[in-house]
């Protein structure tokens, strides 16, 4: 058994590699930090996960490295750098944070609003998308666990780029999260009266995420691709769905993801014309993907469907770990979605 | 008193058109008609209009109309144009359907798969978008008010593309709708445990909608207008957003749309960068607009929320009847939105 | 015009208030205050009421008495009975917390864990519900207004305690509330994805609660009252019903309260049979009480449901405001309830 | 592998059957009915599972029994008795429709209005609650499914009855459920707007999942038991709660509870105090029971949670399966809850 640390247990992707890890048959889970719970159970923090049995929330300082192999990363941003840079080399690292996803240094400093303390480490990071990252990912010692919205968004567009199948703009990514994406943290912006029954758009006109869009869409197409991205938050728990406007033809984007994605378990294009829902990924680490012609000639919607706590955080984590550690990909990731 | 009828009194915009007729000084309700719940009371049909005094529901034919000064027309798309086209012509009617907003016939007729069965009528109508036709409703018979997906598009696009403050293409408006929207017809897809805890695209490349859209931004701009129109449905009750993204500067569209409707009581245009919530227009006949400019040079976002059910459907409707009538324009419609 | 200040007017029922002052033709609001958010603007606190012209947000010590008439209080517990014994005399008050609505100091300490600091005052509070006391209320100078679950559980229960029609034991009064019952507070238990599509009880077998229920329910009935009372947090913003078992028999309790509250404009009674729904009373001042016979014999359910931020809260306080004033008691109340 | 078919898997449960079922190792789907939707993929009308590999619907006189080793009927009542009448008498049943819970046909005319047409069927089954009749079912061919309220209400109830830790009267069941226990029939009541942001009972005074509650209570007291029960309408998609208010000592009953389900892998009974929520057990086929003392002495309050399409019905009728073919009783029904 591979002997895993989630960092960050008390928040919702800590909860959810715990959810998962439970029915992988590889992977034990050796260690749970949260340092404000620090010495309460997990069954306390998520009394769903009581029938686990499961190690004690410690501090971060408290964890006893000898005992870990693999370690999944879930704490917040600019914390993340300083912790995994202190870890032992020997550990294979999956990372959810975006501490270590942008490539270069003035664009990490530029969204994130101060310098990167572990340059060094950057420089070995593989970018955690496996579809397009499967090789360098089975190397990697560190992974940089794609954002939820990025996943969303990349899963189509990456294919189409690469193969020329859409223009490199304009791009309009039109995306909408549910509430889980905001994680745990207390935020007037989260709290129920705030969310339910209304609907808007937030960080409009040059959300951080971009930066991540433009680094990976670029390099797909070899030049330099800078989608508008408008994210928005849903009155839901779960799910992201971006509506993609592309300049392209619709039967050819259509066979080219197809053609992409047939032998991919967790990516499935729907037959031309439909779209995909976000209830029927839930829970699961699936994307769906449709594609639909618009009405002006030479344009698309493409439209992409994941769960954002699964697919777009935790699920993919260990479908990156499992690559990592050389074990069938979709181990332990094989759950249908929970519908209704 | 002007006496009212309101025909298909059972559907959530009957509903609604009752409850704002309520506060109402200077418009009774003579009569509501319901085919299928003839002779039942509104109170079975709608308990939460239990504390008012009503006529109770007859069928169509029951209407006697020498009591009836003012007709609300809430029937389904067909039946209406050939009951309108048999009522007293003294009758003053706002027509909540879309059978008479298409000027054109064969607009009609391609979108609504059958011929116009009362092009007579349809030479009188007046377009009910009151900020844009205020003169015309003041003196016209017979109009058809604006659908809510479109009053929620051509409340920022019409101005705009009248003043040049944008491109006339691309123009793509993606937008988000209420369940509520969708009536109170039994299907599927209104089910509580198929809409809510998720998120999906509809009619994606060619709503229906868009001929009314497509008509409305062509007369502004001068120039033939094709938007691209993507509707979503949101798990809540009320409530649509169009996120609309243009070619144009953010500041001079703020500029333009603030100097529009610096004097209109129910259009209010947020501080430039603010993006409007559905949450706050909930139950009132308000629209909200923000203008935000995309990080793309020269393009901006304008995102525009109203409550689909009253500035949408039936408060529109009664601030239309307002102007027809000589009434003060917002009398019976001053509600403040309910939130949370 | 009666002038008014709102104290604690960035949490929810402060909004309520705004909202329905707003429509009242004799008050107008002279003051707002939020000491966290002072300086800043209603309409950065609560977009939805950004239409309506109002007075900045000013902390409680830079209130201008000389220019109030009428205090709403709507501060946390502990605090309100500092501030209310400090005010000028001659205002007229009325508390929406529970500082002053239990006569007993021994058992404000014994629930709320701490000597009450304004006995004095204490002596000329009305207990603030109007159809119970409106003579008293009248000629009051402060009105402790009654708490959302227990005017659910006391507009049937008094009638019937007094009435002799149900017995005084036992009483199981079930009942769930809105997450907006919490207030706007920042607590996990208050998140989006800790509420929505889940269900549970809380304060299970002795909720603070019950201290102003048995004071009620025991004058009503003569003789000590204890009910059972369960409260369960519903994933809606708005709306608490209780579902009260009693002993007595259906039809006659039934008649009892139909007399009972024949001539009270806000509180129906359905037929007997018949169950009430949150839904039918969202963002109206009305309650509305269903009787239904259980199958056991002697055995009845009472079902009561109402609006938390209007019926019971913010409405019912502008209700007792309206006696207090002299005005009639629904003016600024009338509004129809917002369905769906 | 065991061959099963699925009766009417169009709906809510048959689908939630297929999605359990395709975690389990020793049991394959070889036949999916649902007569309406006849020819249609179950990618059609649930895409959640279109990546499982999956027989086309058919109609039930399609079905080649021959290549059926077990059946699943999800039919509606009534039909139900005709369909499993007719079956070789080699095939193992379980049946999720109320037709053969009651072991007196008079009690089933009684409450479904019709007499019993399959009464020799009927005097073989076995009540189909794994952890009371476990030892029967692994015997059985026929195995009538506990309903969803009826399970969450017995599991407490049954050992408590038994063990004489609490009076057999009074007992009051307070219960609510989410939307997907009436189904995914066209209902009005189940429409989006008629259910969200909202609550109400139904079925008061006497709902027909009494005669089952009555049977299986009365058994377990050895005297007649007739508890008070109320079912409220919950805005959520899955989960039922119950909350029992019962006579009899809280200690006592929370020892006895915890002693008769230590060894159970699908119960669990919280420490005393804590109340259970359903979004703890959502997905999975976990019940969680609390017990907390009432502030009346000698009374206490027993709450109960379950996901009503998981252990209210699919996942308990795997659960039934798997005793009945021998298999370990937890066989694909480890899955933990989906939170949130």
């Amino acid at each position: 058994m591979i002997k895993a640390a989630i960092l960050g247990a008390s928040g919702y992707t800590g909860a959810e590699l715990v959810r998962l890890i439970d029915g992988h048959p590889n992977i034990s889970i050796a260690a749970l930090t949260a340092d404000r719970k620090a010495g309460s159970s997990m069954a306390d923090a998520f009394p769903h996960l009581a029938h686990i049995d499961l190690p004690t929330l410690i501090r971060l300082d408290q964890v006893d490295w000898s005992g870990v192999d693999l370690v999944f990363c879930a704490l917040p941003h600019a914390t993340t750098q300083q912790v995994l840079k202190a870890l032992p080399e020997r550990l294979k690292i999956v990372d959810l944070s975006a501490d270590f996803r942008l490539e270069d240094p003035a664009e990490y400093e530029r969204w994130y609003g101060g310098a990167h303390q572990a340059l060094e480490l950057q420089k070995e990071v593989v970018y955690g998308l496996p579809e397009m990252y499967r090789e360098q990912i089975a190397k990697a010692r560190l992974v940089a666990n794609t954002g939820c919205y990025v996943a969303t968004s990349l899963l189509p567009l990456l294919p189409l780029l690469e193969a020329k199948a859409i223009a490199p703009d304009p791009i309009i990514i039109d995306a909408a999260s549910g509430v889980s994406g905001a994680g745990r943290g207390l935020k007037e912006t989260s709290l129920f009266c705030e969310v339910s029954e209304g609907f808007a758009a937030y960080g409009v006109g040059g959300h951080r995420h971009v930066a991540e869009i433009d680094q990976e869409c670029s390099k797909a197409a070899g030049v330099e691709v800078r989608p508008s991205f408008t994210p928005h938050l849903l009155p839901q728990n779960r799910g992201i769905l971006a509506t993609i406007y592309v300049h392209g033809d619709a039967a050819e984007i259509h066979s080219s993801l197809s053609a992409r994605y047939q032998d991919e378990y967790f990516v499935h294009v729907k037959p031309l014309g439909v779209a995909p829902q976000t209830r029927h990924v839930r829970g699961s680490n699936f994307a769906h993907i449709g594609v639909v012609a618009d009405r002006a000639p030479g344009r698309s919607i493409v439209i992409s469907a994941l769960d954002n706590l699964v697919r777009g955080a935790s699920g993919q984590a260990l479908q990156n770990a499992n690559i990592m550690l050389g074990l069938e990909e979709t181990t332990g990731l094989r759950q249908a979605p929970l519908f209704p």
